[in-house]
């Protein structure tokens, strides 16, 4: 090990936090974590959004590039919710994410469980099955903006 | 199908456009764009540096939890690229990226042959590896900073 260059590269860095998957612990700061789950949030929506022209019929289904933009959803969809500990109120959510704690993650778990047959109807190609499937994960995210976003 | 359920789930989300993946082409708005591969480089930020700790010896080598971050890392590290279509400038990414398409590519690609060797040694669970491999690819990460970022 160049010990030096490991230094420069650390510092080139953020402070060290812990941060997604599914131990994840905290983060240094409130904004880092508002700016993580932002970001997860923008590339949830594109890549969801992703699937609209298809859906509504305006591009021919593809079935390999719908079952990779689902497969990349199936990730994402998982990771903004540990940045939601306590001290990082704000960026856009309402308190009520704090005071109901188990109200926001039953609204997360419907998300996530919606994108199951999502998964499901993208890996058999049935774009029947995925219309409907859009339709419920679409209404889940309504869902939970309705209830727990400025 | 339910079709006014349909047209409002639609409507409650962006613009149509085709995001991500290897296949994707464009979005509608430049801004759209901006905020995704912003995202993006906010997710990649955060999973990295999470190994930081890990890398510094200030917690315990958790194999499984940072082969969790690193395969994080792979499905992200491939997403921001293609948001840097033509017509995206702005957002902080200096206009050599748009002038120099193969020195940005060259930089991206340096980027991605970078997470290879991390993952090997995430998934080998060797540390020294690991720590060799964080520092390579903090160095990609700074050099294409220094040359494509504002």
């Amino acid at each position: 090990m160049n010990k030096p260059f490991l230094a420069a590269a650390v510092l080139a860095l953020t402070a060290p936090f812990i941060a997604g998957t599914a131990s994840a612990q905290f983060f240094a700061k409130a904004e880092d974590a508002i700016k993580y789950r932002q970001g997860a949030f923008q590339m949830i929506k594109a890549h969801f959004s992703a699937l609209q022209p298809v859906i509504k019929g305006q591009v021919p289904y593809d079935k390999a590039r719908v079952a990779a933009e689902v497969s990349v959803l199936d990730v994402i969809s998982t990771l903004p919710w540990a940045a939601f500990g306590p001290g990082t109120e704000g960026g856009g959510a309402l308190e009520v994410v704090w005071s109901d704690t188990n109200g926001f993650k039953a609204a997360q778990d419907k998300f996530l469980a919606s994108l199951k047959p999502l998964t499901a109807a993208a890996q058999e190609g049935d774009l029947n099955k995925l219309r409907a499937a859009f339709v419920n994960t679409g209404a889940s995210c309504k869902a939970c903006h309705d209830n727990f976003r400025k």
